[in-house]
């Protein structure tokens, strides 16, 4: 194994890969990536088609790139509240808020994530397309595992109503992933507006899991 | 108007439309709707093409009608909880029990809803389409207005946490909604365990907008 040759990603190709995706991710999600062309895509970035082709083997593969950047922006935004200390419901309230807000700062990355999981444009996927997509599963399971793994704490400690593990874990993260549907940034919306709406979501998805008060 | 006429739907041709609606959602859900043809739909039917074209205009109006016919069905669900008496937050369970339970029962009808809402497929959709689709999202509308209306009820006399209703309501029937994504029924499967899941999801989308209780 070593760290050089032409495979090697350097910061330069890093920052076109980013914008590759970027634009792939915006016509994707407005469009749905069935209906989106590299020739499209390629327009939008004002550059040819080999421009993509030397980053990305092929559509699908770019399709299963913007999923896997949405993946790690969550798994980054989360993982410091999973990892901090304290109570369950406090934990899962912080990565609750952060899944949230993450989620409507990146949304055109998350909405290529449905339509990838939902849209059925992964059925006859060739054998390398498969690959990508275990691949995205894998790394979805393990975002979703720090979530299952509070959850399972609060009701382990009782602070959390004992029920069905992957019942709870499935409704909160569809309860949490719902603003990818519903939100629409204002072009004036403010930083606080926005923490608002990830707040309201968070105490949401706290009051479905949560025990009810003594008393 | 006259209740005869070519265009009456006899009892015959009410079935023949619900079978090819069946069929069509089957393989709608299975392997996404922009890549199923009418040729497949119709091989599963063992019918022409002709019997379909007979029924339905174009794929798109196959699509919509399914859809239509999903909306249908959660709404003769849930509107006996919603015209019940009593108080909002029990007359909420009963409608989120009835619409998690008809979700179940008819999921391949549901993914397609989602996938027409959310695939793209919809994308440089033609005016008659748009049509269809116009009319599939007043259904909706008019589904979605009797949750608006409860919760509105139950912010108001205080039993529900006074928030932002329209986030509120998003999150609750995206939570109700998310059966359609994880659940599969098992075959050995009783009636007692899929009304225990749904009543899991219920009291779990109460928690989440019940006021605290007091103390």
């Amino acid at each position: 194994m070593t760290d050089k040759g032409p495979s090697m990603t350097t910061p330069a190709s890093a920052d076109v890969r980013c914008e590759i995706l970027r634009a792939a991710a915006t016509l994707f999600a407005a469009g749905g990536v069935s209906a989106t062309s590299l020739d499209q895509i390629a327009a939008e970035l004002g550059a040819t088609k080999g421009k993509i082709y030397y980053h990305f083997g092929s559509k699908a593969e770019l399709q299963t790139e913007v999923c896997k950047y949405s993946v790690r922006l969550m798994h980054m935004a989360v993982a410091p509240g999973f990892h901090a200390p304290g109570p369950p419901g406090d934990r899962l309230r912080r990565m609750a808020r952060a899944h949230v807000l993450a989620m409507m700062c990146n949304r055109p990355y998350h909405r290529v994530v449905v339509q990838t999981y939902m849209g059925g444009s992964t059925s006859g996927a060739s054998g390398t397309e498969r690959a990508f997509l275990d691949d995205l599963i894998q790394m979805t399971d393990a975002y979703a595992a720090m979530f299952r793994e509070v959850l399972a704490q609060g009701m382990e400690d009782g602070s959390m109503r004992r029920q069905n593990l992957s019942i709870t874990l499935n409704s909160v993260l569809m309860m949490l992933n719902a603003p990818v549907f519903w939100y629409h940034p204002r072009p004036d919306e403010t930083e606080a507006e926005r923490n608002g709406i990830a707040e309201q979501v968070a105490d949401m998805a706290l009051g479905a899991v949560l025990s009810p008060a003594p008393g």
